[in-house]
């Protein structure tokens, strides 16, 4: 009934829940969401369903203990045959009417090379912008606007100045900034861009700019070619409010030539659950990464919206893993990061990622430019085998930063 | 602080889980959302801020038992002028980053009548409909291809003749019909809108069939002016999948002129958990119909797919409630649905719905064109003021139908 290889077929797994025979159930989700029926069918429809036909892979009983609910996970290999190749088609086929049908979680997709082949992966990667910025040795620096929405342009001017000159390589917008009426994303483009320029011609190091996608889907990716053409350096975009298919349309564009930040925004609506949803790595270290995410933000371990750091670390590893096929995209632990956590991050996390501030650099006692200052030289004092102490030692602003939010 | 009227305001209301001061829980949403901070903002800041501040609408504490979670509704206020008139920046806004904060559900939107009428809505809703398919009087029938990859046109035709000679109003493509190389869509609104036609000239009603609309999400506005010009009746999508913003803007195209069924698919990653996600009518129903959904399916509260009753029906009442905006769109509650069902869910939801069958048609002992038939026995039968057993009576198909499923 099934054949025997998986190099065609993408393999689901699933977390279920709930009092089944789960060795009937993997067999009605393989035939169901596949061919509808089989048993039934007289035999020359069946020749010619057969490479259409999902098949089980596995059914593995996680349970020990008889007071809890039974569990399982089921993995299931669904023909590529079947599928177009792009997230939609792929989620609606092994997580479409599924998701819908008690206690079920996707937890892993694996696709074979035929198919991720199809998909763009990240432009730059974390070698891309490494060149890009032109530092190869520590994580980068990432500061968040504080605040966007309803600001003039020159306000948000001196504010990037501010962020910049506390030596951040890259700055991104807000991304809840949508309606930019009294600062338009190509008058910051123009402005900011400039100033990187003059950053560059002073310091050597190209400072990347991540202005905010949106707008009717429709027009991304022209948006984005847009934005491109007028000297933008880098995007920043809300992946999943607006789709995966977006991203991978925008990253598959030859025109749009910078690096995508995703932000993991609304993803909170599907992966805290461990009865439905999807996965934290699938959602964001995956996907992110497979529809052409250069950089992709994810809840940190440590702050305020906190991650279990085991899934945390997953997401990184799926972000960074080298394969074949895609490049990696960085990772970027975010929310309530301040400078006495850089240690902890750079030995949990490594240091080819991504740190990310807006609270921890803007709340400096002495302001903005302290803040990213501060951030920089503990990452700089970490990457050279110092400890936290000694940082402190050689640096005012990352002593007025331990002073006000502590050390993990 | 806060402005005291709503009419420049999303509300969202959220449900949450956990041992905080919701008090000041809504506090912190309300600024962190909207301005990032105010406190300790200068005072000529905040005037120039009072326009993007959030407000807190109503704080509700739920519980009474000691040992449970404490839990609390929360009611807040975002300006409109923060956001966009699309679906992507009003989710980003009022839960992108606050998905992710712990538990908490977003369990329902209110749009003031100046950013509703930004949405499409339905271009046909319930009214609409009826007059394509000539029909006033009783629920519409509805059919789904039992199985659709892998099969040739010829194969295909022949099942469609079957479903449309057992009087059924309607018949959809399975929505997991992506590859259809064997037969490409335009070749099925070819085939099927000619069968149509002959039906309409011999029995006076219009049949719709609802095409799956697949590819890239940069093309299927493109692709659904494209079926729309060549003659399709109705279009189908996986709205969730693709994104609500691309239905809204299919919707909103004056050059599609065929109404839209949304199917729920991936829908189930969202809503079943009670501390995660989004609430079922607001996702389903709400954010369906300002898309512009004319006919949205979603579990029926009696099958294999099952939503609690309440559910269901909240959501079928989003979709139908007369407002002065948006025209009404067809609530279609679906899975498992076999014709002893029908008198029950006329009962539940009224006739102003549609009935949606796959195996409750396909699997008739004398076969689909029976299955149709059989259902379309009892809808008429129903509505006339029959009892089942009268139907039953009356109807050879219907007949074999109880015997088969039984009745609720």
């Amino acid at each position: 009934m099934f054949v025997n290889t998986e190099k065609d077929y993408v393999v689901a797994t699933y977390l279920v829940h709930g009092h089944y025979n789960f060795y009937k159930k993997a067999q009605e989700i393989a035939v169901g969401l596949t061919v509808g029926t089989w048993t039934d069918l007289p035999q020359v429809r069946k020749e010619q369903m057969i490479p259409h036909l999902g098949k089980v892979i596995e059914v593995k009983s996680l349970n020990n203990k008889s007071d809890e609910i039974p569990k399982a996970l089921l993995k299931i290999g669904y023909p590529i045959v079947n599928m177009n190749p792009d997230i939609p088609s792929i989620l609606t086929t092994v997580f479409g009417k599924l998701s819908m049908d008690g206690q079920i979680k996707l937890m892993d997709l694996q696709l074979p090379d035929s198919l991720l082949t199809e998909f763009p992966g990240p432009r730059f990667g974390i070698d891309g912008i490494r060149r890009m910025i032109g530092v190869h040795n520590r994580p980068l620096l990432m500061s968040i606007f504080k605040q966007c929405i309803g600001l003039p342009l020159h306000e948000l001017e001196k504010e990037y100045h501010n962020q910049v000159d506390g030596q951040v390589d890259l700055v991104k917008d807000d991304e809840i900034f949508f309606r930019d009426d009294y600062a338009p994303a190509l008058k910051r483009i123009a402005a900011f861009e400039k100033y990187n320029q003059q950053q560059q011609e002073n310091t050597g190091k190209r400072v990347l700019y991540g202005v905010n996608l949106t707008g009717p889907v429709t027009q991304l990716v022209e948006k984005a070619k847009q934005f491109s053409k007028a000297g933008a350096s880098c995007l920043l975009l809300n992946v999943v409010p607006y789709g995966f298919d977006v991203l991978h349309r925008i990253a598959a564009d030859p025109d749009v030539n910078v690096p995508i930040i995703a932000h993991p925004a609304f993803t909170g609506s599907f992966y805290p659950s461990p009865y439905y949803g999807l996965s934290a790595p699938l959602l964001i270290g995956k996907l992110m990464r497979l529809s052409g995410a250069d950089i992709v933000l994810f809840p940190s371990p440590y702050g305020s919206v906190a991650m279990p750091k085991e899934e945390a670390l997953n997401i990184a590893n799926l972000l960074q893993s080298p394969n074949s096929i895609h490049r990696s995209a960085f990772p970027t632990p975010s929310a309530g990061i301040h400078p006495g956590l850089v240690p902890t991050i750079i030995r949990d996390f490594g240091d080819n990622i991504i740190i990310n501030a807006g609270g921890g650099i803007h709340g400096h006692p002495q302001g903005t430019t302290a803040g990213g200052k501060a951030f920089m030289d503990v990452i700089q004092a970490t990457i050279s085998g110092q400890t936290l102490a000694q940082a402190a030692d050689n640096s005012a602003e990352l002593r007025s930063a331990i002073d006000k939010w502590g050390a993990l």
